[in-house]
Order: C-alpha cells, then sequence, then structure tokens
C-alpha cells in the first residue's frame, strides 16, 4: 500500500515521536510504500493567509475559499501546500500522529488542516462525505492523552472518547471521504515504566503489520 | 464588567471582522471595560514551544505542562503569553469571535489556547471544571459558519451544532471554570444581503447590552 504519515509533537523524544518512528519503520519494514510529513522538521506555519496561493482571485478582500476554487482551476496553490495535496492524493492509507491537546487537533496540525484542505481541489459541493474526493482510501488516527483511560469513558472524568473525536473523525476525515480505522489511543503514556511503554509500542507494530486487513469503523455523527 | 474579546480571521473586512467591531462598540459604548486580543493584528504565532517560556526546567526534554508548572511558580511565562494571561484573569466575561473552520477553531485560536491555558496557573488537579480557576467568570462563543442553518441541526448535512462545539464548550471554557452564555451564531452570511448582515449586527448589539443580565446555558458531556 501507499502510506502517508504526518506527524507532530514538539518534543522528538516523545512518546508520540516513538510511535512515529514505530509506524515508519514497521510499514517500510513491511514493504508498503511510505511517506511522511514530520511538521514539527518541517516547521509548518499553520496560518492560513495568502501565503497559501500563488494566485489572487481578489486582491481586496481575501476570502479563503474563493482563492482556493481559484487555485485548483490554475495551479495556485504554494509549493508547500500543493506537495502536501499530492501525498494526500498519492495515499491509500494515511495516518495521523499527534497528542490530544484541549480535546482536538495541536494547532499546528490543524492549520495544515485549515491550509491543505482545499475547497474545489479537495472537497467540493458535489464531494463530500459519501461522495468524497478521497473514497475509497483509509484513514487512522494515532494519538496519545493526558488523562487514563478511564477519564475518557461515557459518564468519565472527560467523557466519551468518540464524540471528542467526532470532529476530527467526522469533520475533517470523513467529509472528504476517507473510511477511518480504529483510532490507536495510548492514555497516558507519561504514567507507565519503559516497559509498558515498549509494549504500547509493539503492540501499535503488530497491528500496523496486519493493517490492509482492517475494516472501516462506524464514528457515529453529531 | 470587564469585558475580554478575542477575535480571529484572516481579513478585516470580513463579517467577523464586522462583529468584533461590533462587540467592542457596544460594550463600550454601555459603559464596560472592554479588553481585546485581535490575534490577526497581533500576528500571534499559535506554535507551541520553548518560546512560550522565559524559564527552563528541563534542557533536555520539552514538555510542555512541565514547563507550565515551573513557570507558574518563578513568573516565567514569555510576556507574549503572561499578558493573555492576565487579561483572562481580569475579566468577568470573556468572548470569542472566529470562524467556525473544520468543525473548529481556527488553527491560529486553538494555537492561543495552546499556549495560554497553561497547567498550574489557568488550571491544575485540584481546579478543573465545577471548581475552575475561573468559576464566577462567563464566556461567549460568537462564531460564523459557512453553511445554513439547517446543516447543522442533529439530522442534518453536517449535524447538531452543540455537539460540534463542545469541544471548544465544554472541553476549553468549562474545563478551566467558565459558565458558558448560549452561543451567538450567524449561519453563511456570506450568502446573506447587506441588509440581512446588518440586521444580524443589530441584533447582536442589541444581545449584548443586556450580556449582564444573562444566565448560563447547559452545553452537555461527552
Amino acid at each position: 500500500m501507499k502510506i502517508f504519515v504526518v506527524y507532530w509533537h514538539p518534543e522528538p523524544q516523545s512518546f508520540n515521536g516513538a510511535m512515529f518512528r514505530t509506524a515508519c519503520e514497521t510499514l517500510v519494514g513491511a514493504g508498503h510504500e511510505v511517506k511522511i510529513s514530520n511538521l514539527y522538521e518541517m516547521r509548518l506555519d499553520p496560518v492560513s493567509s495568502r501565503k497559501n496561493f500563488t494566485t489572487v482571485k481578489d486582491p481586496n478582500y481575501f476570502k479563503q475559499q474563493i482563492e482556493e476554487m481559484y487555485a485548483t482551476e490554475r495551479h495556485g496553490f504554494a509549493a508547500e501546500i500543493e506537495s502536501e495535496m499530492e501525498k494526500l492524493e498519492w495515499c491509500d492509507l494515511m495516518i495521523w500522529q499527534f497528542p490530544l491537546w484541549w480535546f482536538g487537533l495541536p494547532a499546528v496540525f490543524k492549520g495544515w488542516v485549515d491550509r491543505v484542505f482545499a475547497m474545489g481541489r479537495i472537497y467540493n459541493f458535489e464531494n463530500i462525505y459519501e461522495t468524497g474526493v478521497f473514497r475509497g482510501k483509509r484513514a487512522l488516527l494515532s494519538l496519545t492523552t493526558g488523562g487514563p483511560e478511564d477519564a475518557y469513558r461515557k459518564g468519565g472524568f472527560n467523557g466519551d472518547i468518540t464524540a471528542i473525536l467526532r470532529p476530527i473523525q467526522r469533520g475533517m476525515l470523513q467529509f472528504v471521504g476517507f473510511d477511518v480505522l480504529a483510532p490507536q489511543i495510548v492514555y497516558a503514556p507519561v504514567r507507565m515504566t519503559e516497559e509498558e511503554r515498549k509494549q504500547h509500542l509493539a503492540d501499535y507494530a503488530r497491528r500496523l503489520g496486519e493493517i490492509a486487513r482492517e475494516t472501516p469503523i462506524d464514528v457515529g455523527s453529531f
């Protein structure tokens, strides 16, 4: 398979970093083609602006979706955005590796979505959800939390993780047509022993070795 | 009241910009003290890193929450973060003005939360949700959507807006102790006539004139 792994964490030595490297090594070792976007090393600027584009539709009023549709017709995306779009279009499976911050994506990751998921090229009025541009492709969230697993159950301290992840799994991934695999969640790695962390990496590697055979889950709707 | 208005949109002439200016003018006119953070004009960098801090707890491993707790004890937050914290601590009511992007906050706004809502100073293990640092304060989301109102009902194209906003209203605002007022939502201002947009601004101004008397809503939990 063609697999695209997107990753951000502010500390390369973090457990997120270890999960990212485990995924890349495991998937390459299993014979898959792997492309990555290490948003930390790329120092990706998450701020949407005219620098998303080389073209200008309206110099007097910046409406991002209008500029996106114009750029779609004229190959007008900035090089750093175009290269991300090409990886999205190329892959069969996309993996996002990130720490859950404030019940969602860290800002850099959210900015990657804000800038790359452009109207016209990545979705449009006819191609959305079940008819999305990327239908037939699959996506997997791989994330860590600060709190323990029982904090993320329905009625728990923070509540049901499936509902917490819905803006990402439903609102971003399914919105553009991806089928979603069960999220890989490691709860509170900071509180684990080194041995426990190694076990989680081994479990993740084992899962990824069989990832081609997995079937999508129902992530629910709002 | 002391009111803190936080705002981001990439186009100052946008309807979001108009809502921001309407809020500021109305609230000042009504005799309130108003402080603002115009994240667009401030060119706020949304990326969390060591630049959040003037202090360093561990130079070899960057764990943001550890650095936040250390900075809390030593007045070690960078000036651009400290000034935001002081406005948070000062206000009775906080208003967030933003466009809903990908079922959540735009990256710049999320980065403001990631960087400013620091463990130790803004929340800690004893002070969270009902016992949050900011209990007694109130918060209001004011936002625009691209889609029409019927897309944001339960069973609608995108689904229930209250569930979509829960990571923000429950996971960010209530998490640190704020009571939440009903969100001010203007659906699809891009499809409105100039007259309709003016009416929405007038409605918002009228609401803000009475805002001191409003009572919080139940935003639900996950």
